[in-house]
């Protein structure tokens, strides 16, 4: 006798109204310091580690819903997307215009720039500066961009010198970072700056070509065999607008982990309370943008990389459609859910780097054939009858399923404040089929994680990745090709239903993580922690705009008692972008109150 | 220590004129009957299983080319094809015509019909009947399709009930058939032939779907756990235009296989020597055809399984372009190189029935983006002009890898033949990598297989396969995740060649297979066999058209010493089924001799 079968009915006959939320339990244990390495061992025996493994998965029925069931779908290994509207109060960019054009048009999509709003505003309420501020400060003199490298060079030492080191970034080099502030100092001078990005700190997850730093993916050895010779396509983009480069941010190792724990080169801490977690697997380019040392700053989002450390810092994270950046010089080119997008303090910032960085790469354009780029308005006197228009889908269950009844409060707040503001509807809508989604998407970016890492594991250098990625790749090294496959005819079925949703909303909107920054133990700190319940917290709402490829983004609305900060997450139809980033606009002007971080760096105030 | 590590280069930066053809030899033991059953128990069991399957990949380096191996492209995992030029000399189709429309297109774009030519000729020369002799036939009240019918039945009972059985089809219910036949033959008596197809009688291989037969894929037991409700797509093209759909034609179980052997319900023999293979896996469509007995038949081709034993039977096989055809109804809906296309004993009928049968899916609409599908109009004085200006690309060191230098030499001699007449330009190319190709190629087929079965070997039906298709899934499931992915990192690069290749060629011409039909081993028929040398010289020209995409012809050109047929393949452009179709018509034109099979089977004669 064989495994009981299970078959699903095709999608298209699927009962919505008789779906039932299913609260994720995710059952796994919670081990760091020495059991970590203990359980690492057992998993990579043999036999032993086989069966390990086919017990978790047993507990949480993947091989039930891969190997077990029947999927009627045919498979979809990329997103496919249907033709969209087109989104209405936008600005249309063009791909192939200059990055430094780009960032002019978008500039004026802003709204106008008053500095005395800004600069002159009274201490006791804390704001982060804007790129716009940076600018006019630049360009009246106030400051240069030479003058706060100091400080900036100053302040990134300052977090790798502490013991145990915090460091922001993991490959930093005062003398280069000197070099393009004073380039930057001279076009200034000069009176040709480059555009209103010269002389703007920003800061390249570790994994994202910045030449001629190593890309070492927070391992240690990485860069032995992976040699950067130029920038990546985002990063170039950046750097032709005068952006200074400071080096490469701290991260989870090989992006395999929600904290940001960093037994290699140390953790980077959350800004707003030091023994906490920052959150993954961008740490450090959320730290770094949080504690205000650098404007802005690239990550990469496979599973939520970009939102989960943007929420628990408190800063803006964009994920950006699947194949609307050029992944090319990131170590995860060639996944299918993986993506570069910016991380920056507020939405206003977002937008400029987005402007910058986006285009397709040439093989994307033709299989993915992506809509024309475009930006939303703000300056627009329409804008607040667009936002108006605005239908809010929101999954009332999934919504409230959060670790601290805080955040799904703040969130509800924000979104009855702004329904009310502007006059939009908030649309109850129904997801089905939110396990095997996570289970598809852990197997499609675990699957192409190993694909991309097996040589250099085959050669030996597993050994030297940290506990909890072996305890990652034993997992991603049981899949069968067979699971991928089924992995994606799952996505087809997730596809379908999110298809059909759009249909009756614009954007869907959720918190970002089902929980607040998490306290670092103290043994995770030499040897790492697996911990799969809080990743499982982190990554609740995150999944969708991944494996669909859908752009999402991260924007704070609040605090829990704590005061640690609180994301929600508008997740937007394909390629548009400028819909959510309208949308988080907006949210973030009806915002009360930015809390001032712990480690909050002051650049401004010093020059 | 671990294994080495190979790096390949960037593919842009392969030097192509330093390629040597590296001869394929496949390692792996020729086996039947109980020696074969022993076999598979040893491969089933847990841990000698997998250190004799790790033995077999070893000796064919796949591990090596999917693990130890950096493959710097990041994966293609369908089919992308560039934008195409558009073919010259065409007529254009609308996909949402119907069917009965599109072939009357069709029968327009094909020479003048005289009778006198065909009906009349003298029977010294064989020649097969084509659709346009039934057509005139029914027409001119020679016969009507229900006299015919009474044949058909007699002779396809006739073959299912030798000892030992060879069955061209295996699910067959005679008065289905007299039932369609007589509907026919009355549309006929009222003037009313639904299209040129009317009374045209057409096999379906017996994975795709046409109702009410099962579809069974050649198993015993697939018919229990999945239900047809309705015809395939294709099937019901072919159904509205008034074709008399005979039952499901025999096959390599699953389409596992490229001999036809088939130990659950007998193996179809070659018409042209009954001791010898079909080849596979549309055994039956090929045998049906070339035995006189059906005009046409439907396949499927994963892997060759059209052009394989149309080459081997001496008639024509169309394997159409990815995504050209719906494959929706058949088994292998949604796999990455499997379509459906026709089969038929002259390439005249061949275009009627593509007309017929084409037509994306939805899906395949918007994600692939096929061009508007177009026929060679041959009845045009450009035909010649046009055949003239086609350039024809030749790995000749590929081209003379057969067994048999009868094959060879009659593909080179029709080359000859027919660049002398048409005065077209013959290509020398080299294409890399043919190793890595056809690996990427067995892994993406094999795990897209197991992933459809899955559920069902979960389930315990695998130990009712046969003993081939179980050291298949054997292998199969081995496939790690991690292996598909590098397979489609492979394609992109083959894909990649073949793009760059295309830019100086229109066509690539091969023998379509490296032998020609395999005598049928004794102890084979009850048991089957696992021969992977006689695979390899049967599939050697096969894949690429699979792995990309590519639509591909096999035409035959003339027979070897022992007087079996020998096929030319044509691999054209993607979307190019109009160049490779014009081609085929002219080789065809071109051609000395048609032998008369053994058992063919004259129905018109008998009426």
């Amino acid at each position: 006798m064989g495994n009981t079968k299970r078959v699903m009915l095709p999608v298209t006959e699927v009962d919505l109204t008789a779906i039932k939320y299913d609260p994720l339990r995710i059952e796994a244990p919670h081990i760091t310091g020495l059991a970590l390495k203990f359980f690492v061992k057992l998993v990579e025996l043999p036999l032993i580690g086989s069966l390990i493994i086919g017990h978790l998965k047993k507990q949480n029925k993947m091989n039930e819903m891969l190997r077990d069931t029947v999927i009627p779908e045919p498979p979809m290994f990329r997103p496919e997307f249907p033709p969209q509207e087109p989104e209405s109060g936008v600005v249309f960019l063009k791909e192939d215009e200059k990055s430094e054009d780009r960032v002019e048009i978008a500039t004026g999509c802003l709204p106008q720039y008053d500095p005395a709003n800004n600069l002159g505003s009274d201490s006791t309420t804390f704001r982060y500066w804007k790129i716009r501020d940076y600018a006019y400060s630049y360009r009246s003199k106030i400051t240069t961009p030479s003058m706060l490298a100091e400080h900036v060079i100053c302040a990134i030492e300052e977090f790798s010198n502490t013991k145990p080191a915090t460091p922001l970034l993991i490959s930093f080099d005062a003398e280069d970072v000197r070099k393009q502030a004073s380039a930057s100092t001279q076009r200034f001078e000069e009176g040709n700056p480059l555009s209103i990005l010269d002389g703007i700190f920003v800061a390249i997850k570790d994994d994202i070509d910045c030449y001629p730093h190593p890309s070492n993916g927070a391992t240690t050895w990485l860069h032995e065999v992976r040699r950067v010779k130029k920038d990546a396509v985002s990063v170039s983009r950046l750097r032709r607008c005068g952006a200074i480069l400071v080096g490469k941010a701290n991260m989870h190792e090989l992006g395999m982990g929600t904290t940001g724990v960093n037994p290699n080169y140390g953790s980077a801490r959350n800004p707003h309370d030091l023994k906490r977690y920052t959150g993954g697997s961008s740490s450090g380019p959320a730290a770094i943008v949080a504690s205000g040392i650098c404007s802005a700053a690239l990550g990469t989002d496979g599973g939520g990389s970009i939102r989960i450390p943007s929420s628990l810092c408190g800063v803006v994270g964009l994920k950006t459609t699947y194949g609307r950046t050029d992944i090319k010089g990131a170590l995860c080119d060639g996944g299918t859910v993986e993506i570069i997008g910016p991380i920056a303090s507020n939405v206003e910032d977002i937008i400029l780097i987005y402007a910058t960085i986006f285009g397709s790469s040439p093989a994307d354009k033709i299989s993915l054939n992506p809509s024309t780029p475009c930006l939303p308005d703000l300056s627009s006197h329409e804008n607040s009858r667009i936002l108006g228009s605005l239908r809010l889908g929101k999954y009332t269950e999934w919504f409230n399923d959060v670790f601290s009844p805080d955040i799904s409060n703040n969130c509800e707040d924000a979104l009855n404040m702004f329904s009310e503001t502007h006059g939009s509807k908030v649309v109850e809508i129904v997801i089905p089929e939110l396990d095997e989604m996570r289970t598809a998407h852990i197997v499609s970016i675990g699957s192409e994680a190993a694909a991309s890492l097996m040589p250099d594991l085959q050669d030996g250098k597993g050994k030297k990745l940290t506990l909890d990625s072996r305890i990652n790749f034993a997992l991603f090294n049981s899949f069968t090709s067979s699971d991928y496959v089924a992995a994606q005819r799952i996505r087809r079925r997730i596809m379908y239903y999110h298809t059909e949703l759009f249909k009756n909303v614009d954007v869907i909107i959720t918190p970002t993580t089902g929980m607040t920054a998490p306290l670092i133990p103290e043994s995770a700190l030499k040897l790492g922690e697996s911990n799969m319940k809080v990743t499982a917290n982190l990554m609740r709402f995150i999944v969708s705009a991944n494996l669909l490829g859908f752009p999402a983004i991260s924007v704070p609305v609040g605090y829990d008692k704590q005061g640690l900060p609180i994301g929600l997450q508008i997740i937007g139809r394909p390629w548009c972008e400028a819909s959510i980033l309208r949308l988080a606009a907006a949210f973030e002007g009806l915002r009360m109150e930015t809390k001032k971080p712990a480690s909050y760096f002051d650049i401004l105030k010093l020059t």
